[in-house]
């Protein structure tokens, strides 16, 4: 017989390793249950210990693949590792992409590996939330690495970079006659380039022109990180031993120079301001405010008003408070 | 001799059709000028008039080609076309993704054809609401029909798909091993699918394919869109006229249906909304706030504060205006 869970149950018990209360917990998360919102400050109080790690890339550059190389180096070297794998799927197909997953069944039964999907159901909006939640839930569950898979392009993947240590990005040979990480906007992310499926013949020209483009952008600073572009086959492991060891080389380097703080801050700046902002959307909806935004729309939508006229009106009052009460400053 | 424009005078002469003007005015409001901001309602107000049409797909899958015949078909019909170009080229390599549109350059002596590419230099947040204003002024300049061309998945897209009255998925035979489409998230936004590279060897898989999963999706309501897939070769022009006869059918369905209302004031909502949360994000870092917005980063950095409950403190006294005054509704 088990009773409910209640709130600080679901996280101590998560905290143990205890999986399912893990799952249960970024599940009360991301419905944004009463529960899920009861715990946030606690999770993020606990979190801070994991190296989180994010690999994006193109669709069809074998991120899933790779990623799967990756845990099982990981695993080998009996570090333990959570996988959150955010999956543009669409409400329709959602359990067909999903099959995507089923590669990292062999994984099943070892409890030292984790893999959550986050379904973004059409829309990006909601997923970018969600997924940094879930991070910190599983942050604050003590697994070593934490690996978070996106697809590559866009708001949702921007967020999920400014929470990662270290950045990954994924090219492929091939994929159309344009360097992909360009194409999507992932130059300067990247910490560190990965060239998947290497063994292809034109494997050294896509090698070529990604280390071109950093030698276009100069070389580091006194002390910077040189971004590596590295080989890997994500099918038979090539190269992932070698990925693995750079990771924590960056890691290492993060750490000596005090840029690991440096990313924490940005990090939380950037969470801050989103979470803000999706307040203030639902605060606009809120049925406290009347019927103000829908009268908007309707006078938008006529051209009668111009939209940044209705939005400067609709949070014409806006008091953002000049002292900050719920911290204590040192 | 001439005068520096004022705003008024501006637009007048954009509306006249004078394209320096129009490229003035919508530099103006990407960098968010004075007289650029000043002229938003009259912008907004003019407007109403063009086919917007967005042409979204997954990088490599031949867009940029495929405007461009489709725009030459539009000409050969007499039709005036602009072309707003969402290119998530990196700051280091701008100039080199924009040389995609020297291809255009065959209507550079054509005054019945405009092209402007909206670089999103590295982050894609700022560009959805440039592009947003962009089109909104070749909307009040008279254009007969818009086009927006995006690279596909993320928040930007999403922003611009609400703008769009006809919104066109690309994909193309043997990029990667599943659909497209769906990888990037983009099933249910299409109004219209576009198999482009039709004469390759495998397109009648992707084609397949797609029909497969317009069929799971169910058949349209009475009176509904019947989503249609057409095949193109970008590159000589195949299935571009039938593509325009489709173009046209889609919005005759919009107009005859009420659905081109519907679509019109769900795009205010959505625009209402994204200029609201990036006023928010103003207001959070305006030095009339004084420092609370760093003490907050320092805090939930260092784990002291979670960010959830900062960014509830920082927009603590929010109040939305419950009555509102820009407004006049009938």
């Amino acid at each position: 017989m088990t009773r409910p869970s209640t709130g600080p149950d679901l996280l101590a018990r998560a905290r143990t390793g205890h999986i399912p209360s893990q799952s249960q917990l970024i599940t009360a998360l991301e419905a944004q249950t009463p529960i899920g919102r009861s715990l946030l400050p606690a999770v993020h109080a606990a979190g801070g210990r994991a190296h989180v790690i994010g690999v994006t890339g193109a669709p069809g550059s074998g991120k899933s693949t790779l990623v799967g190389a990756l845990a099982k180096e990981l695993r080998a070297q009996d570090r333990t590792v959570a996988i959150v794998a955010v999956d543009p799927s669409s409400s329709l197909t959602g359990g067909a992409i999903l099959g995507d997953r089923i590669r990292m069944q062999e994984h099943a039964l070892d409890p030292g590996i984790f893999v959550r999907s986050m379904s973004t159901r059409g829309w990006l909006g909601g997923v970018s939330r969600a997924t940094v939640d879930a991070v910190a839930v599983l942050d604050a569950s003590g697994w070593d690495v934490l690996i978070v898979e996106t697809v590559g392009v866009g708001q949702a993947e921007v967020e999920i970079v400014q929470i990662a240590h270290t950045t990954v990005v994924v090219s492929v040979p091939g994929l159309g006659d344009d360097i992909q990480a360009i194409k999507a906007g992932l130059l300067e992310v990247a910490d560190l380039h990965v060239v998947n499926k290497v063994d292809r013949p034109d494997a050294n020209k896509t090698i070529a022109e990604l280390l071109n483009m950093l030698t276009l952008a100069g070389p580091p600073s006194a002390g910077g990180w040189p971004i590596p572009v590295l080989g890997t086959v994500g099918l038979d492991g090539t190269g992932v031993a070698e990925l693995v060891g750079t990771l924590d080389q960056h890691l290492a380097w993060l750490r000596s120079t005090g840029e690991l703080a440096t990313r924490e801050r940005s990090a939380a700046a950037a969470r801050i301001r989103a979470i803000a902002r999706d307040l203030v959307t639902d605060r606009i909806h809120d049925p406290a405010i009347g019927d103000a935004f829908d009268a908007a729309v309707e006078d938008v939508a006529s051209r009668r008003l111009d939209p940044h006229t209705a939005a400067a009106a609709l949070i014409g009052s806006v008091a953002i408070t000049d002292r900050f009460p719920g911290g204590v400053t040192t």
